[in-house]
Parts: structure tokens; sequence; C-alpha cells
């Protein structure tokens, strides 16, 4: 089907898709992996949102409904599932700055909990975008902890991502290839 | 301090944990998960409840209160972290027969969710509770896939737990102690 000025559809669809990207982050994630399923490659999930439920009206056992709850911090990261047959475990997050990313962002038990993965040899990392310099990046969680522990600062310049984090880049499929970093890097200390 | 006949406090608390073992799966692994993170063995965790929110009460930021959620279907299992590096991933259920498991217990996303880990060379199995038996089995996915892709029936029997499963031994602590044996298992298989 043409539109005018004859652009196709598809075009323009993926033109929008394209576009918007930089508006949500786990909406890319979501899709990313579930590319990743649909090819087999990996098996990564976003854990549900903890909260605690008060109150559920059981009127009927299909339809029941939960009339107050509330949201938990949550004991570990949002992402977590096996590539290669290895335990991989990350937290994303955005951020509107532009210059740096807020330790405020990540709660002291989401950190406890990468530095027990990476301790255990798990793939652990996180996922940071700058949503208004579209800029994704990958920061593994050795890195990230280097920073924590020698750099008394309470967030991370943009500069620290740009040495030592990967930029994911923009694609229209999988969106955000974070597993396209990961083998690169497992490439060199894996094998 | 001294109760009547002589019983120590300590034992008495014992002696009820024990009693109830029975009564609740879930909650029993959750002190088992725990136990392990204590001691550094693993990081296994429940994920949280899948839901979806309609209404959220924003009146004041710490504060917010889900007014209107509901349930959804899991798309995963309940269990999932890491061991020795390796992903692990499982499925517990109880249930109040005597005779057999109804995989109604188990939705198809949990089954082929199970399907996609063992593939992917993750450590898949089941947690089954027949509590007023009193037996948990743990029932490694290969031999579930063998149940389900062989025989035509819509629930196991206990003589094919008895007979494919492990049982995992009632303790103090770990309450279940599901890691004894992957231990043993791995030593066969993965070595």
């Amino acid at each position: 089907m043409n539109y005018p000025n004859g652009i196709k559809k598809e075009t323009l669809n993926h033109y929008t898709n394209y576009g918007n990207r930089g508006m949500n982050l786990e909406s890319d994630l979501n899709t990313t992996n579930e590319y990743y399923r649909t090819i087999d490659k990996a098996y990564i999930y976003k854990k549900p949102t903890p909260i605690k439920i008060v109150n559920v009206d059981y009127q009927s056992r299909k339809t029941a409904a939960i009339k107050e709850a509330y949201f938990v911090e949550p004991s570990t990261t949002d992402y977590n599932g096996i590539y290669q047959g290895k335990y991989i475990d990350f937290e994303a997050k955005e951020t509107k700055s532009k210059t740096a990313f807020s330790l405020d962002n990540i709660h002291p038990h989401q950190i406890l909990h990468l530095r027990n993965i990476w301790k255990h040899k798990g793939i652990a990392f996180l996922i940071i975008r700058f949503s208004n310099l579209d800029f994704t990046f990958l920061l593994m969680a050795e890195d990230f902890f280097n920073f924590i522990d020698n750099i008394k600062r309470k967030s991370i310049p943009l500069s620290y991502f740009k040495e030592n984090g990967y930029i994911i880049k923009n694609k229209l499929q999988p969106r955000v290839d974070y597993l396209e970093i990961i083998d690169t890097i497992m490439e060199v200390s894996y094998e």
C-alpha cells in the first residue's frame, strides 16, 4: 500500500518506532527479550513489580480483584534469566540527566544482590540509558563496583560510562541488543 | 527458661515449627532460600506474584496505594537464581491428594518455560509436596517431560515420583534442602 509522497506504510512505522526509542527503556527491553526468546537465543524476563497485597475481593475465583496493595522495595534486580547455560542478571534504568547517573536510582539491596551474583560467577551488569542524549550503556558489575568502592560520589558521571562501559547501538530488531556486548566480553574473559 | 515438665522453650519451638512443616511449602522454601543466602551458598528467590495494575492512588509518593489490580497468569516458574555459577529454575506446588499430582496445577506457559531452560542447560525441576503424606519430592525437568510426553494422563501418580524423583528429607535447617539433591545429581551428570 502506498502513502502520500510514495512512502510505504512499513517505512513509516519503522521510522515512528525508531523515533520513539528513547522514550522507554523498559518497553525496549521487553521487546528485546521477547525477540531473544523467539529466536531461542536466551530466556531473560523482567520480574513482576513486588507488591504487598493487603485486601483482595474474592467475589468470584476467576476475577479476584486486589483492592488494596502497596509497592515494596525490590530485594533483587529487575531482570534475570539464562544465556548460554549461564545465569544472567541486570538492572536497567533511565535518566534524563545529560551529565551523570544518580546512584539514588539503585537500591542498596540491588547493589548487594549484584555483588552476590558477580561473586558467584553470574553475568551481572547495569543498562543505563541517558534518554536525552540517546545513549544506552552497558556497564559490567565489576566496573560499577570499582566506581562505588573507590570514588565517593553520589552519581556516576557520563564520562565514566564512556570510558568503562559499552554503548549499546540503536537497532530496529532487537531494539537493545545487549547480548551482542555480552558475547564480545565473554569471548575475551570466559574462553 | 524452663517450662512445665522441664521442656525447654527452644525445644518446644522447634517441635512446633517441625510439626507445621506440611502446612506451607512456600514458606519453607522462603526460609530455605534465605538460609542459602546467609551461608553464601546460592542466590535463589521467589518471583513476585504477577499482577496487572489498573488503578493507583498517588496521594503521596511514598505511600502510593494500588486500588485496583488483578492476578495474571505467570509466564515463567516462581523460583529462579544462581547456584555454583549455573542458572537454576523450578516450580513448587503442594497437593492434598494422597495418590497423584494433578497437572492442572502447572500452567502450560510454565511447562514451556521449563522446557526452554532445560534445553539451554539450566538446572530445571519441580518440587512437589504431598502435604497429607508429609512427602516432598524433587523431580528433574527431564523426568517430568518424559511423563507428560509419553503418558497421556492428567495427573502424575505418587508412584512415578517414588520411582523417578528424589525425596527431600525433612530437616530443621534448611527446611527443604533441595540443593543437597542437586549436588548429588550434578556430581553424576555434570562432571
